[in-house]
């Protein structure tokens, strides 16, 4: 099979394989018990059922794998004693008991409620935590009618259900080594690839035309889009493009003496990057004061963010960091969070680094922890050239944080015509 | 980009476009304003929030692309005026806009409610149709976080929430003629691969080394897996596989004047197939009489039930012209439903051909409608060969059906040796 393993390589580098899948799952698993012991909680409910329809964000971090009828996996945490169990339908056993990764796997036939019953009363949590949030998207995972069929099926559970939003937020944003491994390949790949295509890039070429060049060398490396591909990379020529989630117009040119910025994330093994560019047209000599002097608020501000940030700081912290600095160098403060955080995908939901407004929530005022991955990114609004962006990653240390890759230090400049 | 067109058809036929997304939602949405009459609702309301972490198993189907911030999209219908109204963050306005699927997008910067609010009241429903569903997987999108939501947002309105899976069952059940074109080329490329398969198994393989030629024909076709990949295709050597939801085995090695079970599927376009077909090792005249009379149950059920379903009848009734002729012929009854739907999920949800045990809930009572697309499968346990199962598919036309492909009418057999 040689032959076909390397086929497959070429074509796909972009998903997780199931070994690699059952390593992280085993290392999220001891993190799940460290978390329940610091939130004192006594039982995390998962319950499922066709995840190919209707996934929850959170299983392929603590399962992996599809499940068709109602399953209940069940993290338990009672006199000391750490419990994994999986309760499935009787089809789904073989499949969940070759993980190797659950203490149990219990199947039924005809109903759950004939053995999830009896467990939950032999277990009698305290407290049952389930996948339902209402500021966090990636910890609630549950469905309303699923919810509603686990209120008639447990009754006498029912007063202890709460949300587990704090078990998801800490079990994501804690990257493992191996997380934080594929995270750095795909940054990696990300500079990379926009190093490729700055010297196949010229002036004159229309955003999708730039778009496409992307396309092929992600094909190349194996990998796929971090977001919606559509508009991944994101590809603006200044200065005249709207801002938004839209994606690059065949009817936009680059122009000699404007700018060209990219946002960019490619999918490895599953781990996202998230990572903007900026180049200019023309030679160095030619680039405008007024660009200068944004690039260098752009970078400075996140390189003031990153000298700031450390565990135990919360997240509006680091933001304001970052937008008070803007501010003070006469810019409009950027209208979006300094950084998310990323992982599987690339917006990872969690603690983040965002300003105290209503739309926010309670996510800037979380924890930043150690090898939690964040994003620093902002923009500031040029009278002549539109936005000036660009997005670096790091990784949160014992003291504070280092880049996954070399912060872009000076405008990239492109003098080539399209032939 | 002629070039970079050839590598990525051959390595992506799996995607629907954008383009081809644009115009199935087009049909769907006509399809929603008759559903939305003979239902008599007057507002459905669709509720996301960062799809990419946690899409609505609807989505595709109606809305297409990814919404970052929480965005409604309502479909109205007063006065016999019909209505299609995006209502999501100012970012995400400009990529809706471009798709000229809604009759308005409106933008919002800080939050959704001021928007949602005065337009609910306005347009004064008697009933808002929401994604939830206690049985039905497909139509049960809204995670209970965001239902807890809405309830804090639209207190005058929580009594009249109801389920939308009415809709969402006709919606995805009602195949339109592009949806169909997408399923019948998987049926086509599923079969071309069995045949191509066919040709290239030897006896004394194992069911790995099969798995594995699968996955090189699926990528010479450019499409990918209707299900996990793991197990699809399962690939099941008689006689003494476990049956379940498992993946090919290096251990189970194919056997002369044994069986070989394939249940497998492929996503073309967004679109998926799901059949089953079996081979004997061994030549024509080999084949006992076991196996032969297990063959033609199973293959004159699947026949029976094809000559007898039609537009009106209920799911348990096509079932069980299926069931009874498999005891009448001596055999224990199957485990399962005769039939699911298939569609952009291999599983599609709604109406079932299934019998009427409380796991199936309500799902085999629905009523049968022209262009749904239902597998026809069953199996049989003989006494010596382990199981004998065929899977079909067809689409309900309007006095019967007619299969995607010819069922298979006798044992494929093989008689090379591994060399």
């Amino acid at each position: 099979m040689g032959n076909f393993m390397n086929i497959s390589k070429k074509i796909d580098e972009s998903k997780l394989t199931i070994a690699e899948n059952i390593i992280i799952i085993r290392e999220k698993h001891q993190q799940v018990a460290e978390i329940m012991k610091e939130e004192n909680i006594e039982c995390w409910m998962i319950v499922v059922r066709e995840t190919a329809s209707n996934p929850d964000p959170i299983q392929n971090l603590v399962i992996s794998g599809e499940l068709v009828w109602i399953s209940a996996f069940i993290f338990s945490n009672k006199d000391n004693k750490f419990r994994k169990t999986a309760i499935v339908g009787n089809f789904d056993v073989p499949a969940q008991q070759r993980k190797g990764i659950w203490d149990e796997v219990i199947g039924y036939k005809k109903g759950i409620s004939a053995i999830l019953q009896p467990f939950l009363n032999q277990l009698n949590p305290k407290s049952i935590a389930l996948n339902y949030s209402e500021t966090d998207v990636v910890a609630d995972g549950l469905s309303h009618g699923l919810f509603e069929v686990l209120k008639k099926m447990l009754p006498e559970f029912v007063d202890r259900f709460q949300s587990a939003e704090k078990i998801i937020q800490k079990l994501r944003g804690r990257k493992t080594s191996n997380e934080i491994a594929f995270i750095n390949e795909a940054c990696q790949i990300t500079d990379k690839i926009n190093h490729s295509i700055s010297s196949q890039i010229s002036i004159g070429m229309t955003e999708t035309e730039i778009y496409d060049l992307f396309q092929q060398e992600m094909q190349k490396y194996g990998v796929s889009h971090a977001w919606l591909a559509e508009h991944c990379p994101m590809v603006d020529a200044g200065p005249d493009k709207v801002v938004g989630h839209t994606g690059p117009l065949s009817t936009q040119i680059t122009k000699l003496h404007n700018t060209l910025h990219n946002d960019f994330g490619v999918k490895y093994h599953g781990y996202c990057s998230d990572i903007q560019r900026m180049w200019f047209f023309g030679t160095k000599d030619e680039i405008p004061e007024e660009l200068i002097h944004a690039f260098e608020t752009v970078k400075t501000a996140i390189k003031k963010a990153s000298e700031f940030i450390h565990p135990g700081v919360r997240g509006f912290e680091v933001d304001e960091i970052a937008r008070k600095y803007v501010t003070s160098q006469g810019y409009e403060e950027f209208g979006h969070a300094l950084g998310h955080q990323v992982g599987t995908a690339a917006h990872d939901g969690g603690i983040l680094l965002g300003p105290l407004w209503e739309r926010y929530g309670e996510a800037p005022k979380g924890i930043i922890e150690i090898d939690n991955v964040f994003t620093l990114e902002l923009e500031v609004k040029t009278a002549h050239y539109g936005i000036v962006s660009l997005e670096e990653m790091i990784q949160i240390t014992q003291n504070g944080c280092k880049f996954f890759l070399t912060p872009q230090q000076e405008w990239w400049c492109i003098t080539k015509n399209k032939g």
